[in-house]
């Protein structure tokens, strides 16, 4: 059975560690399970706690989640699971951080988001972005979007897992607008 | 646009204020929105922060979040957005409190989940526990379940509130059974 301690880090993992933890659990949680929203809300909470377990500036994420797409409106983003502060509800493609990497297809690592042309300030606590496309069919269905209160949150090696974990996703999980795409 | 200080509550309101707010933003932030996903996802968070911004047993709230029926399989419940440690992804109707819940329609308001009959323990830190069902042209479509770490973590009061709060969910969100109904 799924028991709370999935997502209780120690905190002298390396980030290394705790990646490979994500994945290993996330994996485990995916097994036999491939409801979408299930799916992404177990996995916004292992990541948020996570990558709350690291030092600075990993501890000061601030919110961890999902959007994604509308089969009824394909070029706009849906508020999905996510844990956190209340937030904007739907994102049109190509509109700040999220909607560029909808659009584009491709991640987002945003040092600075004031720096960000168009950037959408759903919390003004937020300093920097990572938002990662999750692709099925060779179509983005979704993406995740992890904020975090401290410029520069995350680099490469972030970069690199969140990948990892997103396609772990979209082996795993059948979206909305993927089911709609096979049944037209 | 959706602003997080939607769910930031000053730590000096009394629970009826805390309430009255939760129900007040909760409209708000449906209006114009039936995407349950979306509504669900912005509902957990509110309300999780609301309830961690009262004095104990309030606070001490440490899961807050959503089953709904997969209309797959609708004597079974699946984990929907939630705020907390990652939780059971699946729930047989008549099985513990959620189940109960969603088997009897009517709210379950637990003192001490020990001494519960069948009680599912996802995490051993949760003392207390309240599930209430969600209605939609008469059947149970989802459940909101909330645990607290201290006994007694919830009373009539927040019975009455979280009720009037699930009822708004009803009015304002298409939930993945009852479209299955309506097509069928």
């Amino acid at each position: 059975m799924v028991h709370a301690d999935a997502s209780t880090f120690s905190s002298n993992l390396s980030k290394k560690e705790v990646y490979a933890r994500v994945l290993e659990q996330a994996e485990a949680l995916f097994e036999g399970q491939s409801n979408w929203v299930s799916n992404l809300s177990n996995a916004s909470s292992l990541l948020h706690h996570a990558l709350r377990s690291l030092p600075l500036p990993s501890s000061a994420v601030n919110w961890c989640g999902f959007y994604f797409v509308d089969p009824a409106r394909p070029k706009q983003l849906i508020l999905g699971p996510f844990q956190g502060h209340v937030a904007c509800q739907t994102i049109e493609f190509g509109k700040g951080v999220c909607g560029t990497a909808a659009q584009s297809g491709k991640t987002q690592l945003v040092g600075d988001v004031e720096a960000f042309p168009g950037h959408i300030a759903c919390d003004g606590a937020s300093r920097s972005e990572i938002v990662v496309p999750i692709d099925q069919l060779g179509k983005v269905v979704a993406i995740l979007d992890i904020d975090c209160a401290e410029v520069d949150g995350f680099d490469e090696e972030d970069q690199a897992e969140l990948e990892k974990l997103c396609d772990l996703i979209s082996k795993s999980s059948v979206f909305p607008f993927t089911l709609d795409r096979l049944h037209a």
